[in-house]
């Protein structure tokens, strides 16, 4: 565990170090809006600054994006290296007439505080940099080695970081990457979430007639592109939900009896899943339960269907076309790439006659599984525990982040989601919060992690 | 036959009934643009002003919409009545920019009138009007008591025309409605269309989640609206495109061999249909050739799928609720309120479980079909042959006419559909036109129809 001394320290500052995270969520640092460039750019300068305070060497790496900020300490031999990654960006503010206060004049309400980006992620990597300086000011030996990668393109899609990791796995090399950026399994209940779907996302594209025709000029003589495009749509899927793409399931690697039941354990109901989705009823796949589903199991959803007329009232019309876009969350051991082309081949075979049909696979992520027996996994439950003061959970989590995948592969290291936030975190809407319960105990599991994880065989 | 006087008027006169059109034509009686309200007012009058000219009894019918004309010669018992319908208002011009000329300024070209309006419907009406004035200017005796009923809503879908046949069915009374407001059936060969589909309309709303959801964080748990629509729409028809609605074919009209020897003497191929739609192939029901398909079976197209996302790129959501809307096209003697609830019990039965399905009957037409052996129909196809010196043939067509079913039901009076337009005039698009050649043939059909319908039993 962290010494006395730096626990003794953080319990100390923590009022400081809420006044310096109110100073970083000043910043409004949009990256997807150019208008905002100037100030995304201040937002690395802080992080950059504050890491060079700590006396770290400091790379600013420019890639045609927003800045990376690159730091590490000394590099010992003798010891663990941890990677930690996060991102200094944040959000669009709209709709701005909903937030109760302004979003870049970080506001404190029973224990809140209440500002873009004080979740997602300013809030949460700002965690790890506070750790670190209580090793640091109190002149505690810190350790392990530490590396931090901040990035400043996670809201905007940029390609800075995986080309970075890509080219500089040696720069990166770790014995973990921690990555703050997710949430807590629930209020009370801390968590690390060992697994990642990954996404294969496809667009089908049926054309029929060269322009849209009168439904009773031709109706009745050529395929409908609309009807086409349903009848293959239906072809996905049987009536529980279980995808019909020829080997789907081949690589599927099943959860084992602890998992399930930790999951059991974790208590979600379907009446939770009501609650928090509208949803009439729960739907999906036999022989699982809906936790099950939502996390270990591969699915096949259209996120958007385009055709033909949708405005108010009647235009009786045969479409020319219509396009279906088509989002398949996969599992570990599933290839998305092999996954996208059984899902064309498909596709095409089922199509009805009459049509052309086409089929593009738009991007690829790869699923993620970090063994829950490896040593860090287990110093970053430990960390949890104690800076958390509970016990933590193992969860796993449908969607994909796509840098987890890409930091296992070109640093073969494990990834450890040590997520901060909640679910009601408003992340990517107004009146976004962070708890600053949270913020403290982030902070203290960070600092206890860096010990724990020199303990590590 | 008309009298030769009456022919030789309409030769004599030809260039001055273009000129006169030109009139007509120049006056931009948008019916659905408010701003065009005056000017619509002002294609009512030039109407009405030609008809009072003409010493007939004209009444202008405000029922709270574009005003409708009714006119009528002396009424005498002894003489058949033909009431003439059709439309001063025309269709928007948009996109202006794709017009040769000025849409409102009528060119003439190698024998063809440019203008909006030139075929739909304002030149076709206007033969009646002309022919109705040979007779009169030169003193020849009327055969037949002519009334018109000429609206100012058909392009905007006003009711004024519908309110006024069904409270008025006496003042409608006639032996024949002659409606000219379709085409011949191709350039060399006119026709009497003598069946019409119906039309049953449906809108089809499946409801999952109260908002779009995260495809990651909860695809796999809730039924995806997306999906369960297309397989809704799936099992609307099989393979071949028959309609699996139980009951949809039960009072189908089977064609008999003389219509069915008739079609396919027309010499309508799949590749002209290719050609004419830009489709891949034909397609539909096994058992009929493709016009029989387009003439008289039944059909169910989706004429628009709305659901989910449907910009560029990706974004990943469960969405919410899905919409189609689908045109079922009838034919005699399906009766559309019953389809339309066949249909939504259907749909009901067939919806997945896990969404709420709910299915709307928006409006409905009924189907048409005029006996071809009754005389008026004779006497109709008699005059096509001499107004325009070619060989008449029976046709039938896919779109529906609702006001033609209203002038059956409550005038219980055979509708004569008598186009002298083109498939190629453009109408509803940028640079409508209309061959002046079968302007004036119109005119002479008009003609010889007074006089033929005298002569029917």
């Amino acid at each position: 565990m962290a010494s006395e001394k730096v626990l003794s320290h953080l319990e100390a500052h923590k009022q400081q170090h809420v006044q310096q995270l109110q100073d970083f969520l000043r910043i409004p640092s949009i990256s997807s809006q150019s208008d905002h460039d100037a100030d995304t750019r201040r937002a690395a300068a802080f992080v950059a600054d504050e890491l060079k305070e700590l006396g770290l060497a400091v790379d600013v790496i420019d890639l045609g994006g927003h800045p990376l900020i690159y730091a590490e300490t000394e590099i010992r031999p003798d010891r663990k290296t941890l990677l930690f990654y996060g991102h200094y960006d944040v959000q669009p503010v709209d709709p701005l007439e909903l937030w109760d206060n302004p979003p870049f004049e970080p506001v404190i309400k029973e224990g809140v505080i209440y500002a873009r980006g004080s979740s997602d992620d300013k809030g949460q990597v700002y965690t790890h940099i506070k750790a670190l300086e209580a090793y640091i000011r109190t002149g505690e030996e810190l350790p392990v080695n530490v590396k931090f990668i901040i990035e400043g393109e996670e809201e905007c899609g940029g390609h800075s970081i995986y080309q970075y990791t890509e080219e500089n796995p040696d720069k990166l090399a770790c014995d973990a990457v921690i990555i703050s950026d997710t949430t807590l399994y629930n209020e009370e209940t801390p968590g690390i979430c060992y697994s990642l779907k990954g996404l294969a996302f496809m667009e089908i594209t049926v054309k029929g007639p060269a322009m849209d025709l009168h439904s009773g000029s031709y109706g009745g003589t050529v395929q409908n592109p609309g009807n086409a495009l349903s009848e293959i749509i239906a072809k996905l899927k049987d009536e529980d939900g279980r995808c019909l793409v020829p080997g789907f399931y081949d690589d599927v690697l099943e959860l084992d009896q602890d998992e399930r039941d930790g999951f059991a354990a974790l208590g979600y109901t379907d009446e939770i899943l009501c609650r928090e989705t509208g949803a009439p009823a729960p739907f999906g796949e036999k022989g699982f339960t809906t936790l099950e589903r939502m996390w270990a199991r591969p699915t096949c959803d259209v996120n958007g269907i385009t055709c033909g007329y949708g405005g108010e009232g009647a235009k009786t019309i045969i479409p020319a076309q219509g396009l279906a876009k088509v989002s398949m969350r996969l599992v570990p051991n599933q290839n998305p790439a092999a996954i996208a082309t059984a899902f064309s081949a498909y596709v095409k075979r089922i199509a009805p006659a009459g049509v052309e049909v086409e089929v593009t696979n738009h991007h690829n992520a790869a699923p993620v599984l970090v063994p829950r027996d490896s040593a860090m996994i287990q110093a970053g439950m430990a960390a949890l525990e104690e800076g958390f003061g509970a016990k933590p959970v193992f969860i796993r989590e449908g969607g994909s982040i796509p840098i987890v995948g890409t930091f296992q592969d070109c640093l073969g290291a494990p990834v450890l989601l040590l997520g901060y936030g909640l679910n009601t975190d408003n992340i990517h809407s107004p009146n976004e919060k962070f708890d600053l319960k949270n913020f403290w105990s982030g902070i203290r599991t960070s600092a206890v992690l860096m010990s724990k994880a020199a303990e590590t065989a």
